[in-house]
């Protein structure tokens, strides 16, 4: 498949460039997605899995992978392992956030129970740790289990941190790495790891799948408050609404008056939002330049993530990296 | 401690034998179910952890090395992977049963949120699988990872099963594998694995794990019909009024003639029961001796456990094993 440059984003034509693993990726996750004993099982997942997502973290994998000149065949256990890790997080999420849509699909714990989502999430969460053993690589289990961990410490860390004004930056990094960063900087290290890459480019992969998952955070939490919902599928302010504490008010409220704090003490910490409210609270963002700060952060993440990229080879899959950086960080640019 | 032996329970006695090591795991248990960064996780994990619950499978694994006469400190390790596991799985069963109590006291689910339930059962199960690593076993990697799958597995197919007359026996030794056996037999045979124990013995432990976690499991579902509830702690019916399709119950629905069987469909399959429906069920489980039958599946199973252990050495520890297999059905002999 050969896709014109300018038409198609940066994504679309890394999943061209990796078509043919991408194709074993999916067959195996059909495979391991199966249970002979449980349909409930396969029901639940490809009601997710067939719904589409990019496949970013997959990609990711095979992407690194490559760029290190990898020939063998593991890559595609530890991409499959690493979209069932993704999706087995996805199950619980919804559980947690008592949500209802998901990939623009009603959410399987609506579509069948929360007790399903609970349950499949562990089966998957299994598979991926039985296929992750496959490779026979104890340095591969160790990031992938160290991944996990930091993946759930972030979860519970967000239930606390959440709706508490006391939470800053250095927590909100923690919540970010644990919900989304820790799994991309995995996907790309195992890819180095398993390719056997010299030490300083297993780091640069960590570093790049590190700055760009926390540049995709933020970025999704800046569009929240001044997103084009058409494009973003989500209404301005839905974070504000259900009191989450994201990077824009946190820097609001770390230059918040007394007057301004009683406000998001109001409205985040009690909860007692009024008609009104989410407009005020885009005054104190502005008033602040908090969006504007956000913005600088996203970009600064995204510019760290293309830097290090400079310790890896020069590869056409490289450049394909750097265009994904900029293309995560293009719709706040 | 020296036990007196006609006072104390098996399961006692093989604690005291391994008291030092003990210690040893729940010092592990303690450190390693911290986190820094997120206090909501220690606080759910002692709740469940610190009321207590015999230790009895991190005891199959310690007892399992010992036996085999391992020396080395890894025991621990795969001791408290086995109880974090356990105490995962506890708590993301208590989302799916809605329970109230576990232990003698309010389940986690009920004290803080399902929320919490799900997420620091996550955070302990990605802490289990972080410890399985540092041995540097790769085969006991694949034990416990397929072990998990098993697990997870049983507990979705439990969902569809438990209320469909469908279930055979074959299934419900399925589920069974999966909520209790699949544990109990990683337990046992990764203590052989982690003293490079002949293949006879590891396969003997496992058969011991598997054939005692089964025998367990059909005593506490045949007490639910015939158990003294001030000992067991829960009422008689309580399955029945759960509608969960037990051993006791597919033996009856076996025999059924076909007004019996609409008693069943009605009872179970709808859940639509009426005063007086368990007395009428208890009289069809005498009436066709599935009580007798669930207790001689029992006691078959607790047998094959002792004779599984013909094939180890000849050690005090040993003795206890065969014992506490007794102990697990001497509640209905």
């Amino acid at each position: 498949m050969n896709l014109d440059h300018a038409s198609t984003k940066p994504h679309e034509r890394l999943a061209a460039h990796l078509e043919d693993k991408l194709r074993e990726v999916n067959d195996m996750i059909h495979t391991r997605m199966m249970s002979e004993n449980a349909p409930r099982i396969p029901q639940v997942t490809a009601h997710l899995i067939d719904a589409g997502g990019k496949r970013l973290r997959p990609m990711l994998t095979l992407a690194a992978a490559d760029m290190c000149g990898y020939r063998g065949e593991y890559d595609v256990h530890l991409a499959t392992t690493v979209e069932f890790i993704h999706t087995a997080t996805l199950l619980h999420d919804d559980v947690v956030d008592e949500s209802a849509q998901r990939r623009g699909r009603p959410t399987a714990n609506l579509m069948w129970d929360n007790k399903s989502s609970v349950l499949v999430g562990d089966y998957l969460f299994s598979r991926a740790f039985q296929m992750m053993v496959e490779p026979g690589s104890l340095r591969v289990l160790s990031i992938l289990s160290n991944a996990s961990a930091t993946i759930a410490e972030g979860e519970v860390l967000q239930l606390s941190a959440a709706q508490d004004l006391a939470t800053d930056e250095g927590v909100y990094l923690k919540v970010v790495r644990g919900k989304t960063a820790a799994l991309f900087s995995a996907a790309t290290e195992v890819g180095g790891v398993i390719a056997d890459a010299p030490e300083d480019q297993v780091k640069a992969l960590f570093d790049y799948g590190d700055a760009l998952g926390i540049s995709f955070q933020i970025v999704d939490d800046l569009l929240d408050y001044q997103g084009d919902s058409s494009a973003t599928g989500k209404n301005i302010g839905d974070d504000f609404r259900e009191r989450k504490l994201t990077l824009p008010v946190i820097k609001a409220v770390a230059k918040a008056d007394d007057e301004e704090r009683a406000f998001w003490v109001r409205t985040i910490e009690k909860g007692r939002q009024e008609e009104g409210d989410l407009e005020h609270a885009l005054e104190l963002l502005h008033k602040h330049k908090a969006l504007e700060e956000t913005r600088d952060d996203a970009l600064a993440w995204a510019a760290k993530a293309k830097d290090a990229l400079n310790a890896l080879p020069d590869h056409p899959v490289r450049q394909l990296l750097v265009e994904i950086a900029d293309y995560v960080v293009a719709r706040i640019s």
